[in-house]
């Protein structure tokens, strides 16, 4: 799982003072290489804390590895295994992570490294943003959908009971290391989740890598070494250049976000976990492009081939029948909306992504389609 | 109470993109003039939700007076009551401000306004930093404490029950609205611990207003308006110009914690709430006092001359008998500690502040001198 190839590719996020890099590759995990030149003086030349922050599943598989890798770097290196799943992402197992750091003693130097999928990520991000105010942290994200999306670009957050990703903070990481090892050991319900943010980044930006993706899809799910490492470094590439314009989300960083209006409602309606994320935005960018549609922008061509290409991903593209109007409620306390209005993530054309407010009457109509009524 | 005097003062602190004005006066929090030109467009010209964050004692106060004063500036003023005091300075309480931003459908261009004293500002403060990882908040601070000291420069916390301040965030506010009317209506206990943050400014960066304290500390008992005024303000412009150089604590910042090592172990290990923070700063600086007198710093006749102005500011100076034990247990974990090492602000002579670490032995002396052992 772990062998050593020389291909390592390393993609650049620019943010002036808090700019970072993101390596890829086969066996950077365990290679004490990756994490060289983080900044571990605690002070007086001594060396800092590091607390990798895990869960149950991940724990087993590589905690070890990464804490033989760091050795070398830290004075200490600790852990601290979290409950698996987007049902935990959510305050009492947050607080877990500041009693793990307050019960060691872990002072403002000390580095966390957030060791799993994108809600360890993003639990581990927020703890690091609000520990002290603020200590530093590197993603080493274990899942393809981590690897992707969720790991880059600094969005980290718990979630309310009464919506996704409420409670967070923009803070970004040292270093994002993605090992593509890791994902031989991931389900395929993980790889078909991970396919869903990758799918995401054609209609968006770039239609030509949503072709090569159509005609490598076959490889994609055989886990094809070479065809994962072109798909995360090039969704890396454009999630890097979007943040880099945009680190807060004050305009362009929102098309990150085409299927995800739809998509958090599925999760929240359902209650977190039942469908995982990226299996929740590969439905919702499917009613996002007949929203699209509907409105006169992508054609039905595109919305055909679209479904074809999350079939072939191993997506679900029935949406749950929780009813036009939950859905409504759910939508209207979305992060996007404004004076209670909804605002979608759309397609003017393939590639080509507008923030638009629609009428109910047409979002009803694509919720009925949706749920195959 | 709420006279409209003409004196009004204006001290602006300097972040760049982040900086901002404090509005200092009589009247200022029930005029509508405080409140113009914040960012009220919630898009499409629509204005902005209000959401005011007070406590159970000042709510009944001030509460009626500052929603009149933003009725012509938003769309709605809603409001959130909290309960009163340090010990609510925690994640269940700091959750019923997301539960009513979520349950009123407020959306990311809702404004927080903190209206209370320092607990209100801090929690207010991480609750806007958070919600939708991020929205607009202004304070307005109602002690003397919180206007001279916690309103101002941005941090934001919770306790954790290991320490004091542990979860927050560095978040600056769009506006501090100082309304000196609101002094009135304190309790004497809170006007002395208001001062302890006042008297601070000198042994830390201006002795000559040190002088000015000790000429006029009965007339700042007596709750002179002028002396009041220019206590504040000057107080602002002190701590104004280091948050401007220093905005997240990597230096300089630091010495505006002189005091806090002491006096949040004191806090701390008393439960917090049963000393205000402003006393168990005030005990602190005397005790940091006394250290850095035996470390060779800032001589005997200072440290008597600091013991008797914080005795006629009302403040206590002899600190509560927890153990030395305890006391260097609880201070292990100040967030200024690295590798296990407690960093205090000490004094080389009044005026000058340095951050050092001290020996064990001294420290046990000086707990034993100011328990009164």
């Amino acid at each position: 799982m772990f062998q050593n190839t020389a291909a390592q590719e390393r993609v650049e996020i620019d943010l002036g003072a808090r700019s970072y890099s993101i390596l890829i590759g086969h066996g950077v995990l365990c290679d004490p290489a990756s994490y060289a030149a983080l900044p571990p003086d605690a002070g007086a030349g001594r060396k800092a804390h590091a607390l990798i922050v895990t869960n149950t599943t991940v724990d087993p598989l590589y905690a070890q590895a990464l804490h033989e890798a760091l050795t070398p770097h830290f004075h200490a290196v600790q852990r601290v295994v979290l409950p698996d799943g987007e049902a935990y992402k959510d305050w009492p197992t947050l607080h877990l992570i500041f009693d793990a750091l307050l019960a060691r003693g872990c002072d403002r130097k000390t580095v966390l490294f957030a060791l799993g999928g994108g809600v360890v990520g993003d639990m581990a991000g927020f703890a690091a943003a609000c520990y002290m105010r603020g200590v530093p942290f590197v993603q080493v994200p274990t899942t393809l959908l981590a690897q992707v999306d969720s790991s880059v670009g600094g969005k980290t957050a718990i979630n309310h009971p009464l919506g996704k990703n409420m409670i967070g903070a923009f803070y970004q990481p040292l270093r994002v290391v993605c090992d593509l090892g890791t994902l031989d050991t991931l389900a395929p319900r993980e790889v078909s989740a991970g396919l869903a943010e990758i799918i995401k980044y054609g209609p968006i930006h770039d239609m030509a890598f949503f072709d090569w993706i159509e005609a490598h899809i076959d490889a994609l799910m055989a886990r094809d070494a070479a065809a994962l490492m072109h798909a995360v470094r090039r969704s890396c590439e454009i999630k890097a250049w979007v943040v880099g314009c945009d680190e807060r989300e004050s305009g362009l960083r929102a098309i990150l976000n085409f299927g995800h209006t739809f998509g958090h409602a599925i999760e929240a309606g359902l209650g977190y976990g039942r469908w995982l994320h990226g299996e929740a935005v590969g439905c919702g960018m499917l009613m996002a492009a007949r929203l699209a549609q509907r409105m006169g922008g992508c054609d039905a061509a595109f919305v055909a081939r679209l479904a074809r290409l999350l079939e072939r991903a191993g997506l679900p593209t029935v949406a749950p029948a929780l009813g036009a109007q939950r859905y409504l409620e759910l939508m209207r306390i979305d992060k996007k909306a404004e004076a209670g209005e909804i605002r979608f993530v759309l397609l003017e054309a393939p590639g080509r992504p507008v923030v638009r407010a629609a009428p109910d009457a047409l979002v009803r109509e694509v919720i009925a389609q949706s749920c195959g009524q």
